[in-house]
Order: structure tokens, then C-alpha cells, then sequence
């Protein structure tokens, strides 16, 4: 029987397929996408994985107390995450100060903090997941393809790395028992979620793609 | 000396003559709005008041007592305007059921939830005043410009009507006295708030305008 | 087979037994409740009506979108009973004004809307309608004895009045759908809560016998 | 001028002398306090550090940017203070599986969790500095006034240590620096907030003193 990790992704495929083959993808494997493209993605991301924190907090905060430590985990690993982009903001002369954020990364950041505060705890970590794993087929689709290194390797490698895949499997796991035995109405609500993530992070590259920006 | 609610929309001037100046409300006001444009936006429209009931009573959860009657009072206001809405759906042959919120009405109430839940009373408070206000505005623009009367008026009646504008003076008065004293750190963050909100005002008028629907 | 609240009630007899046969109700069936104690309550309780308020909105937040204008009802329901308490107030001399919360209103008030922020909606109705079932047993139970008219009459035909019998029906056939198929372990959450109100409940009627006050 | 958090502890300075006065405390200080009274403490406060992890990751998702690695840096201190319990309780013999919370640990955990919902940061943070302080006080008055080594010095040590010192005297400077141009309406909430956890700290030295216990 499929898992519950399994349906999602399977539900999810046509969304799924058009992120993994978005251009920002295309243009970083094959390294010929514009500095200013990257960077821009860069500033967000790095806007993303800063808020990224207190959403991930809020989940300690209702998560079983089994899985506390965890949490705690996962919070540590973002904090080492910032420090990653800050190193590379450095590298290529890229300003992580005064970013404003784009209407996408906006919007996304307050769909997650919304669901940790008015979702269950099961909705929270799915979304969770649903980003986690974006990112880790997303940036395995790049690797994979990759013939060159590429000036953004160290990106690449972060959300390709063995330790990050481990954190993703596990994310799986413990979703499909968080799922486990929940009537059809809390699945739904959690399939919602993990859709409508995949979808928020297809616009995520779309507004890197377009140097997105606010009307005013 | 200029009263805190003038001051933001002094610093908002930019954004709503943008707002005021949508092709969306010209159209409106001169009747040539196509009908399956006015009813995107009345079906996106409708989600957006009745998910803004979830975000006045978070607003209600965190207000000073003596505030407490006058948000059960918007919450049943929003509760009639909903049948509003039925009303002239059913008038005009709208489906209202299963309405799939746009990416950006679907942003709008996230951010105004985590407003809710992440930010003070008094930035919540000022989310409420903008949104209502941008309203108030948006449709005095097409009241007073109107040469005919228009299929929707009922609409651009209920934005413009005595009881509405009272409300958002109320609103503009009361966010003044909840401003009064609060170090420059504290209305800095109001002010950004209001901002934002009149940016989400102007993407909703643009997203009803252009039929926005989310990649897959 | 046993419903979900018939299952609640069962686990909870020792409790409920507790809170029926407290001397605070007994005292005020027999009509010897004195009048300092009996206002005792009367000033906590109403603090505790009007804070229910805010524990009320959190929930409309989280409701299912078809459940959403029950509980503007409650909330207008609420707002109700704090004019009867001011009414009665008002015939007996008791001020409620400046009433500084009992540490068990206080610690009651707080577990609210602590279940309501920090739990699932399913949760929260639990709690909901543990209160409202505690009240309509106990004032039933001093209804069903009384021998004479209570000079606190309003307070005992308020809590069995038909509209709030049919009310705490109400409550009880929506948590039975609520926990419709839910797995174990988010039934034993809901259980806990349910004891844990009871308790609470118990020690109000205790912190009014004993005009409990803070150390300081 | 005198500083915030030093108002704040003269406007509590009887509920302060009535907990340095606690006779849990003289006990421990002589050395003549009950096993089993420790114990009792030992485990209500095991949970109490446990549920504090979700009220300070709460504080993390409203904290500033500025603040919020040392947020995680306390969220970490809490988890090694849990491990220091274990140890402890493992070299004593107590049990610190399934505890079941006294209504006080119960009660004053719902109040910390509804303060970091429901609150401001700014309350929060006030909520975090008074519990932390009473610790320091409490034990820093054990410590001095103790004549032989306690069989429970380790949990003398921890809360009297320099990086303890250090910690509460950094929550006492950023305290002021959150106060600081606040209106007086705004302060007073967290005036209120600061004598009601030194309530709560009182009740909870009695709690364990008289293994106070739920009804049923």
C-alpha cells in the first residue's frame, strides 16, 4: 500500500514536474544563468530561511514532546544554513542587509506561519516536509544534470549533501505516522497544504526568474 | 500636527493613486467592465470577507476590553456583507461554491492572519484600518464618478453608504488614540503594515483584472 | 455503542459526582448560601463570562467553515449573559468593576486560551463543551432541589433554560461528529482536556466557598 | 532614574520577600527538608523546564531579528537544564516518567503559553525575565545562607552559577531596552504581568511544600 508521503507526491506530480523543470533549474545546471538571477534568488532564499525559523519554532511549540528535540534540531540547522548564504553573500559581493521581500516570498512565508499558528500540528509538518522536499529534488534534478561546477556549488551541495537527504527521509517517515489512522478529512486538509506549497515554491523560482517586485 | 492615520496615507501616496487609478475601478465606474471580470473578482471577493471573519475574531482575541463589543459588531457586519455577496450572485447567476482562492487573495488573508496572530493588537488593528480603507476610497472613486447606474451597485453602494464610511472613520479615530505615545520602533512597524496592505489591495484589483489562476 | 461525550462523561464520573455534590451548590439549593460567598462567585464568574469571549473568538478562528456562524452565535450568547450579570449586579450591590481574578479564574482562564492558541479546533470544543456541561449539570442539579425561589433565581434559570439545554445538545452531537474517526491518540488529548476542565471546574466552585485570594 | 526591570522589583518587593522566605527554601538551606517534599518539587519543576521550551519557542517567533539566536541559545540552556534533571533524578531514584502536574505547574504553564500567544513579545520577554529572576533570588538565598553541602547542590549551583547571573542580568538589560519610550499604558501590562509570575513562583514553593494534588 502506498504510503502517505508517497500519495502526496503522487498527487502532486504535474506541479511537481513543472518545478523540477523550471528555467532558473535549467539555466543553473547547465551554468548559464545571469549572476543577477542567482542573486536575486539568493536574497530571497535567504530571507526565506531567516523567517523559516520562527515558523519552525512555532512548530516546537505545539510538536509532540517526542519529537521536541528534533525541532530543536531543525531550528539549529537553518541557523547553520543563514550562516552558509551569509559566506556566499560575501564571496560574490551579494548585500543579504535591507532585503525587501518579494511578493512571493512574502506571500509564502505568511502561508507558513499562518498554518503553524491556526493549523494542527500535523498541517504544520507537512508543510515542512513539502518544502524540504521541493528543495531536495529540485537541487539532486540540478546535480544530477550538472557537467560543470558551477560558482553556486556550495547551494547545490547543501540541499543535495547526505545529511540534508537523511533530515527529508525522516520528515517522510514521520509524516506517514503522523498521518497514520487520521480519518479522511484531516488527509485532505494536510494534501491541501502540501499542494499548495509545491505551488508557492514554483512561484518562489518564477519570481527569481522575473526579478519579481512589488507595485510600488 | 498630523494625526497618525495621516501620516500613513500621506507616506501611502504613491500606492493609492495607483489603487485609486486601476483599470479595474475605471471600467467600473464607466460600465465597461466585461461581467466575467466583475465576477472573478466577486467570487475572490467573497472568499477574502469570509476569511477575514477568522482574521477580526483573532483581532477580537487580543483587543483591550472596551473594544471587545465593537469587534463582535464588524464580525456581524462582514456576516451580513457575505449575504451581500450571496445576494447578488444569485442575482447574476455566480457560482460562490468551491470558489479555489487566487495565489493572490489566497496571500492577502495569510499575511492578515499571521498579522493577527504573530503582531500586536495595534498592527492588526491597523491591517483592518487599511483594507477598509483602501475600500472605502476605491469605491468613493467610482461612486462619485459614475454617470450610469451599474449592474453592481449594490456593491459600490455598500463601500460608500453612511454606516460604511462612519465605520472607517471609527477606525481611523481609534487607530490614532492606539498610536498615541508608541515609540517611533512600534509605529514603524505599523507603518509597514499599512503599506504592505495597500500593495495587496492594488495586486488584488490587478489579479481580478487579469484573471490570475495559479500554475497548475 | 457509546457516543464520544457519552464516553467523556463516563471517565469523568468521580469528578462530575465531586462537582454536583460541592457545598457551594448545595448551600445555594438550600437557600443558606451566604451572600458573600454567593457574590464571591458572581464577581469571578463574570470575569470569567467576559474572558470567555476571547476564548470563543480563537475558536471561530480555527472552526470549520460551516461551523463558523454557530459561534458568532455563542459569542453574541456570551455577551448576553454579561448584561444578566450585570443586571443582577446591579440589584444586589455588587460591584464588578476593577475585580481582580481568583488564581483558579485566573489559571482556568489561562488553560482556555492556551487549548485554544496551542490545540487543534477538536480540542479546543472539547474544552468548550466541557464548561457549558459542567454548568447545565450544576445549576440543573440545584434547579431539581430547590425548594424555594433563589434571590440568585436569574443565574439557576439561565444555565437550564431550554435555549441553553438545547445548546449543550448541541455541543455534545458536534464533538461526537468531531471525533468521528479519529485515531486513538487524538481521542486521549481530547479526553485529558475534558477531565482537566472538570477539575478546573470543581476547584471554581472551591475558590468561591473558600474566597480563595492571591499570597500578595 | 531608575531602570524598568528595577521598578518592576520594587513594585514587587512583598510577594519577593514572602518566596526568599519560602519555607521550601529555609528547608533546604538547614538541610532538613523532606526527601519526598524535594522530590515532589523535583518532578513538577522537571515539567515546568520541559513546557518551558514551547513558551520561549514562541517568544522566538514574535522576537526581533536581532534577538532571536539568543532565543535558540536559551531554548538549548533549557534542554541541558532537562538533562541536568535527569541526572539527578536517576542518582535519586525519582521517577520522572508520566508526572502529572499539580494544578500549579499546570496552571502557571497555561499562563506562560497564553502570555506568548496572546501577548507581546514585549510581555513575554517580562514574563521570561520574573521567572528566571525568582530563581536567581531563590537560590542565590539558599546558597548564601548554607552551612554544609545539600544533597540537591547541584541544583543549588545551577541557578547561582555565573552564567546563570549572566543570563538573568542580559534579560534585565534587554528588558529595559524593550521598555524603553513605551507609553505608560503598555508598561503596566507588563507591570501586571511581572507581579503575577512572582504569584505563580510563590504557589508554586507552596505547591510543592504541601504535595498539593487535583481533587479527583
Amino acid at each position: 500500500m502506498q504510503k502517505f508521503h508517497q500519495q502526496l507526491l503522487a498527487q502532486s506530480e504535474a506541479i511537481w514536474k513543472k518545478i523540477l523543470n523550471h528555467r532558473f533549474l535549467k539555466l543553473t545546471t547547465d551554468g548559464s544563468i545571469p549572476d543577477d538571477t542567482f542573486k536575486a534568488w539568493m536574497r530571497q532564499d535567504y530571507i526565506f530561511v531567516r523567517e523559516a525559523i520562527p515558523f519552525v519554532a512555532l512548530l516546537l511549540a505545539k510538536a509532540p514532546i517526542q519529537l521536541r528535540s528534533n525541532f530543536i534540531d531543525i531550528i539549529s540547522g537553518l541557523n547553520t544554513e543563514l550562516k552558509m548564504f551569509r559566506k556566499n553573500a560575501e564571496a560574490h559581493g551579494v548585500n543579504l542587509e535591507h532585503v525587501i521581500p518579494s511578493p512571493t516570498c512574502h506571500a509564502y512565508i505568511q502561508f507558513l506561519m499562518n498554518i503553524a499558528y491556526n493549523g494542527s500540528f500535523e498541517e504544520g509538518f507537512t508543510a515542512l516536509y513539502a518544502g524540504e522536499k521541493v528543495y531536495f529534488d529540485s537541487w539532486m534534478e540540478v546535480k544530477r544534470n550538472q557537467k560543470n561546477q558551477s560558482p553556486w556549488q556550495e547551494f547545490i551541495n547543501n540541499w543535495t549533501s547526505e545529511g540534508f537527504s537523511g533530515y527529508v527521509d525522516w520528515l517522510a517517515v514521520t509524516l506517514d505516522e503522523l498521518a497514520q489512522g487520521k480519518p479522511e478529512r484531516d488527509l485532505k486538509k494536510m494534501e491541501e497544504i502540501f499542494l499548495l506549497i509545491a505551488r508557492y515554491e514554483y512561484l518562489f523560482w518564477e519570481m527569481a526568474a522575473t526579478a519579481e517586485a512589488w507595485p510600488v
